[in-house]
């Protein structure tokens, strides 16, 4: 009954499943397959899917119910950090500490894994065995909300155009809630729908208004991270944001301030989820780790 | 009754379907909205909805079932055709008469506006009024089977890595059965689910083979008309294939014999139809218009 053990064990749960469902052969498309298995088994800490699991376990349902659902969010979101780090976006060399997906096949085969690991995200939600079909329309929706123009695509539009302008701290909480509070929320969301949870029950507001706050939390943390620590922890280059003229907390409110943020949002969430009846320790633990990560 | 004015009146709601599902206003992400509109609403001969649509009529059920499943599969369309036009892939500056996306909004902007309307295609088919939960779950399978790795974007990686090497005709019939084909064959199946059609009835079975031997069809008169047209009337530059030393059909059977092919195709799926009594005077001419265009 160790929390962290309980994580450990659902991450391998996870990658194992990760492993399974990327195609491993193909006639036509060999090296794009390649480069999708690579960009999603390279590394990651997996919180989205657990995420996921861990809310879906919170609400006293098996966390299988939830673990294809969860790997399709982690499959959107590594579909958008190839795409972020190519050349005309972010323009990123290193990625979990080895070449970028477009550094290691070129430009034309990362974009295509990209392109397919989210067509194949959302087959992944339509293969999970254990919930209704209306479970699965319902998760895709959120699912396609959050990683579209209105979530996490929107959100790197005007990150990239904001580059080198100025921004208030609320612009910079929009940027963030879209770019990656959307799939961050969309996994307590997920997690929750496959607990047969619908959208207009007390739980499943509350863990909407807790994924965003995490989300943010999240968010804030990362950006701390990108000022504090080195290349070598990170696997990704430090004071990358600064290089890009990115606005960030530390930079609009100091280290301090954002890291006091962090850690009341991480607060109030638990409180939340006390408040609410969902007392878990091991999704208790997952949000600490979470907020308090060093990579 | 005349076949060719319900053509025009089915493409004129699928245009006005399509601009009412794309969205407006965005206070994040204005020009990546912007750049959508550009790609989805700039053109195009909306053959894939028509063919849903079509289908779905020719089996007694009314289009509106199948019009925002059509247009989401039109929506991965647009999203392809932006992606392939980067400089990384086939590096075309001119699509439907006009600069494309990323000579228009750049290169960031147009990556991004191809992901987002790979999202919203998904949702599209979330939000059709019409059809069941268990048709849509069905529908979205099949449409990321075939934008994904075994389809779409799995085709277009084949092609990207056949430039310059010598294809035989059937690894060329393979390359473009996923590149163009799947797309072309999911509009039929989309077009039957929608009908309520199940996956192993024979109108379905009939229907797939149909939207293959189609999706051929189109392939070969795209190739045809690529050496035969010039730029003005195809919208895109003409002899782009030998430019990029592309393996085409006309190039390996010559133009006489790919024309034979295509003629045979459209024969035998008019055959297939009327053996299976869909005999459906709106599909039958837009099959042949689908052959027989002239861009």
């Amino acid at each position: 009954m160790n929390p962290d053990s309980d994580l450990r064990q659902l991450r391998q749960s996870i990658n194992e499943k990760l492993a399974s469902i990327l195609p491993k052969e193909s006639p036509i498309a060999a090296p794009m397959l390649e480069a999708m298995r690579y960009a999603v088994l390279g590394g990651g800490k997996r919180i989205r899917p657990l995420l996921t699991c861990t809310v879906c376990t919170a609400l006293e349902s098996g966390f299988e119910n939830a673990l294809l659902p969860g790997c399709a969010i982690e499959l959107i979101h590594a579909y958008s950090l190839i795409h972020d780090d190519l050349p005309a976006m972010d323009d990123d060399d290193l990625r979990h500490g080895r070449p970028s997906t477009h550094k290691q096949f070129g430009e034309a085969i990362a974009i295509l894994a990209g392109d397919s690991l989210h067509s194949l995200a959302f087959q992944s939600i339509v293969r999970a065995p254990d919930i209704s079909q209306d479970t699965k329309v319902k998760a895709i929706a959120a699912l396609a909300e959050a990683a579209g123009w209105r979530g996490m695509s929107g959100g790197q539009c005007l990150d990239i155009n904001s580059e080198g302008k100025k921004l208030s701290v609320d612009q910079l909480r929009s940027l963030h809630a879209a770019k990656t509070g959307a799939l961050i929320r969309t996994s307590f969301q997920i997690g929750a729908l496959c607990a047969g949870e619908h959208e207009g029950s007390r739980n499943f507001q509350v863990l909407t208004k807790v994924g965003s706050d995490i989300g943010l939390a999240f968010q804030i943390v990362d950006d701390i991270l990108d000022v504090t620590s080195d290349s070598e922890t990170l696997g990704k280059p430090s004071q990358s944001d600064e290089v890009a003229e990115k606005n960030t907390f530390p930079q609009l409110m100091g280290i301090e301030k954002s890291q006091e943020e962090a850690n009341e949002l991480l607060a109030s969430s638990l409180q939340l989820l006390r408040d609410c009846g969902i007392e878990n320790p091991v999704l208790a633990s997952l949000l600490r780790q979470t907020v308090r990560r060093q990579n």
